[in-house]
């Protein structure tokens, strides 16, 4: 596979303009994302192709098709990272939809209009809302959310963010839609696989099936008392951490459970943590914060889940007479990919001798938007080592050229046959 | 009972010089610590007691006897507090130690010497080593002590920040002896209970029947890696927390047992913490770290909690492919407080009609390290609500007094009956 010299030098300048070593950070309205966006117009310019930015910052690059009125073939991803993330997570979708419409350029006019959206805010690390650029687009946010939300590094709202970054939370505010699903001929998102299939079963590249959804709870707490580690015997003592590892257990057991079921289910309880500047060795735990992130491809699992959780908590809480807060929770649907559209990009794969294989979604992507507003809807993953979120993120030029391949391929059939 | 006025205004006086909101910080060889020592040495003056610091830093208070050369009665505890503690936990021993050696001044002289000793870093939360002073006073430290160890706060060792204070490190160096058991009578310790028991039970005063030993490791972990929370499977991952989970599951079960088969331990683990710095909430978390304190009346059981941990790691770590490090670990062996001793205790609770029982002691003190030397060693505990190490440690004054008689009728009975 030959690799684009374009997309060479478009992803070293990417990196190079959001260097924060280790990795990269491009928050969600911050300058690495600006950075991106600024970086994609520019290249649309020198191609010849028309750009626009919307009021929530989503920016669309078109190829113009012979009727102008026709759905349109759209493709892309977002353009922002999480904090000292990897360069490849969203940006090799955007670099893909570019290619796409650089190489469609130089052939006949398609059919109809073909886009590449560049998302805004798709990492939910910054604004604790899934797919808040996507769901903007189609007018779909809370009213609030602008005012609501707050950037987790900043503090600040997202409506400050968006208005310092030139955009309008109007549009929010009003649910605006800037895109109406029954114009979108089809939307393929390509992106970096997430974790290590396609390394495993040495794919360059995955047609993705479904995306799982997902209930998240970022402030759950346990408070118990904090007590003398010496002077307090067992049964006077509310020990925030052990009531937290006897949860911990009985949720990985549940999991278990689940999997042997063999139901779709992953569990991640990313930060568990007593505050070091109250705790001590010699001091009983009062106090431990945590995360949990519980995803599915079935929203019936999660809603099962949900219901053991809460039994669970409100049990150990008594029964060691401890406070547990779960928090709020946000919420994310499964969304399933239409199966005539992947298997039209496996298709796509063989013709372009692309060895590739069909595989859900772990992680939630934006594609999952599109689809669960009825739009017909695909992925195409790229092998990526490493997994994603973290600065180690590797993707081989060779791999993404090949889902290059696939997209162009694809796209050539949809328009052209 | 009525309250000294002494005592209330020293109290008084040694929360202002140590304030540190909230509570009061008087650190190991720091500032809060120096400051009492100075206030102790003013009173002594006031008096008209011998004082004396030895290279260690540690103060004897001394009202002379008929015979100077006879073994010595002594009382004392420390005066070092962890950060933002109570202002009782130590400074109740050393004053009411003044306050005895006040009494006795104003009558016939006592047939032996009776001494205060005020103590230096006790407070293992500063230096990670049991019992530091009263050990150094006996020659008992390990010679490297005072380069090896570290201050936590500030990184220094123990050596620079002695010499700071104005004290030897040479001593420790040299292994040279302050006091030499054989030369003491009895040694009488005074100090706030640090659990619920005194409050539970409503006595003012207890007399300690032992010390327990513990086993502390300060710097354990386990590494697994850092994933993503979405695309990894679960067959996949290496999970810190919920290895330590299952970890802290087994522990506790195992202490319950041994609880249930009558065998005193306390099992703390204070602090068990994700590093907010490197993970969030849809990552895998990779690394947890954490404390583990086990005490117990019998050095056997804390053996075999030993033996049960390297086990249970060792298999946890296996199954799990994570690494579990306990790190270094510090032990304090269990010391037994003489019967006679305690018995006499009692004795002069009954006469000072102070209602008293007898109970052990959950955390450690400097009168471990008396008892282990073969000295004859006692402790009273003073009632003290919400426990200690803590900014919200509450002594009554009247149940201070109430130790004070306890203190003064013994120490009568002893020197003059």
């Amino acid at each position: 596979m030959t690799v684009s010299s374009t997309a060479a030098r478009l992803f070293a300048e990417l990196a190079e303009v959001s260097a924060d070593a280790p990795g990269v950070t491009r928050a969600s309205f911050g300058p690495g994302e600006a950075a991106a966006h600024a970086m994609i117009i520019r290249e649309a310019k020198r191609i010849g192709l028309e750009h626009r930015t919307d009021p929530i910052g989503n920016l669309y690059v078109t190829l113009a098709g012979v009727d102008r009125n026709a759905p349109v073939l759209m493709t892309g991803s977002h353009l922002d990272s999480v904090p000292h993330g990897g360069n490849f997570d969203g940006a090799a979708g955007v670099l893909a939809g570019l290619e796409l419409l650089e190489r469609l350029a130089q052939g006949p006019t398609p059919p109809c209009d073909v886009t590449l959206i560049a998302i805004r805010a798709e990492e939910m690390i910054w604004f604790p809302e899934h797919y808040l650029g996507s769901r903007a687009a189609f007018g779909l946010l809370p009213p609030d959310t602008p005012d609501r939300v707050k950037r987790s590094d900043t503090g600040r709202s997202l409506a400050d963010h968006m208005t310092e970054a030139g955009f309008d939370p109007q549009a929010i505010r009003n649910r605006q839609p800037q895109l109406d699903p029954a114009n979108i001929r089809a939307f393929v998102e390509v992106h970096i696989e997430q974790g290590p299939v396609l390394v495993e079963e040495n794919h360059p590249v995955g047609i993705v099936t479904s995306i799982r959804g997902n209930i998240r709870r970022r402030f759950a707490s346990i408070t118990g008392q904090t007590t003398h580690a010496g002077g307090v015997p067992r049964r006077s003592r509310h020990d925030a951490v052990l009531a937290g590892a006897e949860l911990l257990a009985v949720l990985e057991s549940y999991w278990i459970e689940v999997e042997t079921a063999g139901e779709d289910m992953v569990l991640t309880i990313g930060q568990f943590a007593t505050d070091a500047s109250q705790h001590g060795i010699t001091k009983v735990p009062g106090r431990v914060d945590f995360t949990l992130d519980v995803r599915s491809g079935s929203d019936a699992t999660l809603d099962r889940f949900e219901q053991m959780l809460v039994k669970a908590t409100t049990d150990i809480a008594a029964r060691r007479k401890v406070k547990i807060e779960l928090g709020p929770k946000t919420q994310a649907k499964a969304a399933h990919m239409d199966s005539d559209l992947y298997n039209s990009l496996s298709k796509a794969a063989r013709a372009a001798q692309v060895p590739a294989m069909l595989l859900p979604s772990g992680g939630g992507h934006d594609c999952a938007v599109f689809a669960g507003l009825g739009v017909l809807s695909g992925m195409v993953f790229i092998r990526n080592t490493h997994g994603s979120h973290n600065p180690d993120e590797a993707m081989d030029l060779r791999d993404f050229q090949a889902a290059c391949e696939v997209l162009h391929t694809w796209a050539q059939f949809e328009l052209f046959q």
